[in-house]
C-alpha cells in the first residue's frame, strides 16, 4: 500500500478491497494515514474532544443507526449505471467499504490521500477534510427495491435473494411525490459533527461510484430531530416542539431486538442484524403553522410547547394518558393528535427508531422558506412505517405538512473486517 | 413589556420599538426573557460554553463582519412589497433591530416568546430555538441598490441619500446570473455556531417582515472559507484548498479603517462606520475539478495543497514571491493563478476582507452535487471587488467555477441602544 493507488475509477476496477488482501485484519496503513486496528485508531485529530469521536466502522450492526444521533447529515440515493454489472456492484460495495471504514476513522479515502500519491494525477481524496477530526461520523448503506429487478430485469442476479420485507411503499393519502426526492438503488446515510465531514464523504463516495452509480437525489440536514441516547437532549423540529422523546433509545436491547433489527429466523438470512430504512421528505409550511394560535398548536401535537409534556399531565417523559379527559368530557389528548396517531398504543404495539433532520432548501418565489423535516425511520420490517402512516391520515397536522419525497431501503447487517456490507446478499 | 406583544404582523405596524420607549436604555427585559443591558446579558445559556458565546449587537460596526467567522450561514436578500411605504421601511427596520438585539443575545424573539403571551395567539417566537444558546449569533443588515430608486421611481424619499460608492455591480467576464440568486433592497446575514439558530434567526426576522417585505432569495452556508482572527485556523474551501489565508484580521485596525469601513468623510455621512457587502454565489465545478492533477490544481491556485504555503515556497503564512523562478525560468506561481491575480501586488494595494461559505443544494440530474462558495466579501467601496474581479478575468480557476448569483448592499453602521439599524438615513 505503500504504492500510488490510482484514481477511483481505475482505483473501483482493481477492486481495492482486493488490493487490501496482503494486509493482515482488514484495514491496512498507508503511509499516510493512520493506524486502523480493530476499533483502535491513532490518527492527528484530536480524539479526546467531541470533534474526536470515532466510531467503529466494523461490527454486527452498521454504525449510524443507533449511534448518538450526530448534529448534521449528508444523504444521497444513486442508481446503478445502465451498463453496470454484477461485478461492477460487488466492487462498488467493496471500495465504499473501504473508503467509509477509512473516513470514519478521520482519515483520508485512500492511502495516498489529498496529497499524496503522484503528483501528475488526480489525488484520490478531493482534500476539504484535510486536517478535520472524524466528528463522529458514521456512514450507513442501503440497498433500494430496484436495485433487485427493475422492469422485470434482475440485472445483478439477485432478485431471487430480495428479502420479502423490501416492499415499495404503498402511496399514502396526501402524499405528493416527485421523483427528484423519492427512490433510488442504493443509499448512503452520513452523519457527522462537523457538515464539511458528512459532505466529504458523500463527496467522495459519489466520486467512487462514478461510472458505476451516480447520485438520484440527495438531501442536507442541519438538525437532527430525534436522540438514540438517554444523554442527548430531545431536540426541536421546525415547528417549535420537541421531537423523539419516545424514541427507541441505544441501550434498550430488547426493544431494539423487537422493533429494529432483522431477527436471524428472517426468511432473507443476509439481512440478519441488518434494518429497513424508510427516508420520507416532508415539507413543513412553516408561515402558515406560525399563525396557529399556540393553543391549537399544541393540540395538534398533543404535548405542550414549552417542555413537550403530554396535554394529559406530567413531565417530558411521562406517558401520555388518552382516556383523561377535561371538564368539558373532552379527551386532554385530542384523538387526532399526532401523538396520539402515532403512538404505539394504538398501533398494536408498533415502534420505530427515528432519525431525522431538519433542512431549510432556499425559499419559494413567493418569499416562504423551503423548508421541512427529512424524516429517516428504522425498524425491522418497513410494514412497521406503513401501519404507523396510515394510521397518520387523519392527523391533524397533515393540513401543515407534505410528503414530496420517500424511499425504502434495505440496511444489511454491519460488515466484519476484510469483508464489505453487502456481502451476504452475494455470498 | 409585560403585557402581551401581539403577533408580527400586528406588532410591526404598532412598531415595536417605540413599545420599548418606556424602558431605559434600549433593550427592555420582558418576563419571559433574561436581562440585557448594554453587553452582559443573563441567559440560561451556557455562556462559559462556545456555543453560550454572546456578541453584542449594539456599536460602533454592526457585528457579523469582522466577529470571528462563525461555522454556519443563513442569509437572506428581501424585497419590500409593492405598497410598502417610507414609514413601513422604517418601521421594519425597527423591528428588525429589536428583533436581532434580542436573539443574538440568546433570547425569545419577544419578550413573551415562543410560549408567553395568549395562548388564543400564535406565539411571537417560533420556538425552534428554545432551549438553545446563542451560539456566537450575529445578524448583520444591508440596503440594496435599488431600495434607494427601483425604475426610476423614489418609493421611500431616500434616493437622494444613495451613496455614490453603492453601484450596481458590471457583468464581468464569465457570470452566468440568475435573477433568483441575485440583488435585493434588503439583505440579512445571520451567522452562528448552531445553524438551527442562524435559521431561527431568518425565519423569525422574514415572519416579522410579513406584508411589508419578502425573501427574494436565500443561501444557507456549512463551513467557513475565511477567517478574521489569527487564532482561527484557515479553514479549506470545495476544491479541498486553504481559504483566506490572507484575510484582514480583527486586531487590524489600521487594514480596517483602510479597506473595509466607510470613512467619517465620505460624502453620505450615514454610513460612515458601515461597510459594504458584496455576495456572490459562485458554483464550483467539483467533480471536473477533482478530475484534475495535484500539480494543477497547485499551479492554478498558486499554493500547495497540503500547507496552503506558496510555490514559491515557505510556510502558509509565508508572502508569495512572484518573481521567483524555476530551473526552467519560469515563474515559481503561475501569473494567471488565483493567488497571484488576486493579490494587492497587482491590485494598486486593494483589499477586502473576505467571509464566505461552503455550500451544497442537491444536486444536478446528472448527478453531479451543487456545491460552491457562497462568497461574501466586505469593502469600504465595492469598487475594490470590481477591480479585484476584473483582473481574476483570467483566473486559471474560471474553468472550474460558474458564478451565478451576485448582489452588493450598503451595510449601515452599528446602532446605538435606543435606536435602529440605518437610523441614520432617515435622520
Amino acid at each position: 500500500m505503500s504504492e500510488h493507488v490510482s484514481p477511483p475509477a481505475g482505483l473501483s476496477r482493481r477492486g481495492l478491497l482486493g488490493l487490501l488482501g496482503a494486509g493482515a485484519g482488514g484495514i491496512v496503513v498507508g503511509a499516510a494515514g493512520g493506524a486502523v486496528v480493530g476499533t483502535t485508531v491513532a490518527t492527528a485529530a484530536d480524539s479526546g474532544s467531541a470533534a474526536g469521536t470515532v466510531h467503529p466502522f466494523f461490527g454486527a450492526h452498521q454504525a449510524g443507526i443507533t449511534t448518538p444521533v450526530q448534529d448534521h447529515l449528508h444523504f444521497a440515493a444513486f442508481d446503478m449505471a445502465d451498463d453496470a454489472t454484477r461485478e461492477d456492484l460487488i466492487s462498488l460495495l467493496q471500495d465504499w467499504t473501504y473508503a467509509a471504514a477509512r473516513m470514519t476513522q478521520g482519515l483520508d479515502v485512500s492511502a495516498s490521500g489529498a496529497v499524496g500519491g503522484r503528483p501528475e494525477a488526480p489525488p484520490d481524496d478531493t482534500g476539504e477534510a484535510l486536517g478535520l477530526p472524524a466528528s463522529a461520523l458514521t456512514i450507513t448503506f442501503g440497498l433500494g427495491p430496484d436495485l433487485f429487478e427493475r422492469d422485470g430485469v434482475d440485472r445483478f442476479g439477485i432478485a431471487a435473494r430480495r428479502p420479502a420485507d423490501l416492499i415499495v411503499l404503498p402511496k399514502f393519502l396526501g402524499d405528493d411525490l416527485v421523483p427528484a426526492a423519492s427512490g433510488g438503488q442504493l443509499c448512503i446515510q452520513a452523519c457527522a459533527d462537523d457538515p464539511q465531514v458528512a459532505v466529504h464523504a458523500i463527496r467522495n463516495l459519489s466520486r467512487i461510484g462514478f461510472g458505476r452509480a451516480k447520485i438520484r437525489w440527495s438531501q442536507l440536514g442541519f438538525g437532527r430531530t430525534s436522540k438514540t441516547s438517554a444523554a442527548q437532549a430531545t431536540p426541536r423540529n421546525l415547528f417549535g416542539f420537541k421531537d423523539g422523546t419516545a424514541n427507541i433509545l441505544a441501550d434498550d436491547t430488547a426493544g431494539l431486538d423487537e422493533h429494529v433489527w432483522v431477527p436471524a429466523s428472517g426468511a432473507a438470512g443476509w439481512m440478519a442484524g441488518g434494518s429497513y430504512l424508510v427516508a420520507r421528505r416532508i415539507s413543513q409550511l412553516i408561515e402558515t403553522w406560525d399563525r396557529v394560535r399556540l393553543v391549537e398548536q399544541e393540540r395538534i401535537v398533543g404535548r405542550d410547547k414549552a417542555q413537550g409534556a403530554p396535554l394529559s399531565g406530567g413531565d417530558e417523559f411521562t406517558a401520555p394518558d388518552f382516556s383523561k379527559t377535561d371538564a368539558t368530557g373532552a379527551t386532554s389528548i385530542d384523538a387526532r393528535s399526532h401523538v396520539h396517531l402515532a403512538h404505539p398504543d394504538v398501533n398494536g404495539g408498533t415502534r420505530i427508531l427515528r432519525r431525522g433532520y431538519n433542512f431549510v432548501d432556499g425559499n419559494s418565489v413567493l418569499g416562504s422558506l423551503d423548508a421541512g423535516l427529512f424524516f429517516l425511520s428504522y425498524q425491522r420490517s418497513p410494514e412497521q412505517f406503513v401501519r404507523i402512516q396510515k394510521k397518520l391520515s387523519t392527523d391533524a397536522m397533515n393540513e401543515y405538512v407534505r410528503h414530496v419525497g420517500s424511499a425504502v431501503f434495505a440496511v444489511p447487517p454491519g460488515a466484519t473486517e476484510g469483508s464489505y456490507v453487502g456481502a451476504g446478499l452475494f455470498a
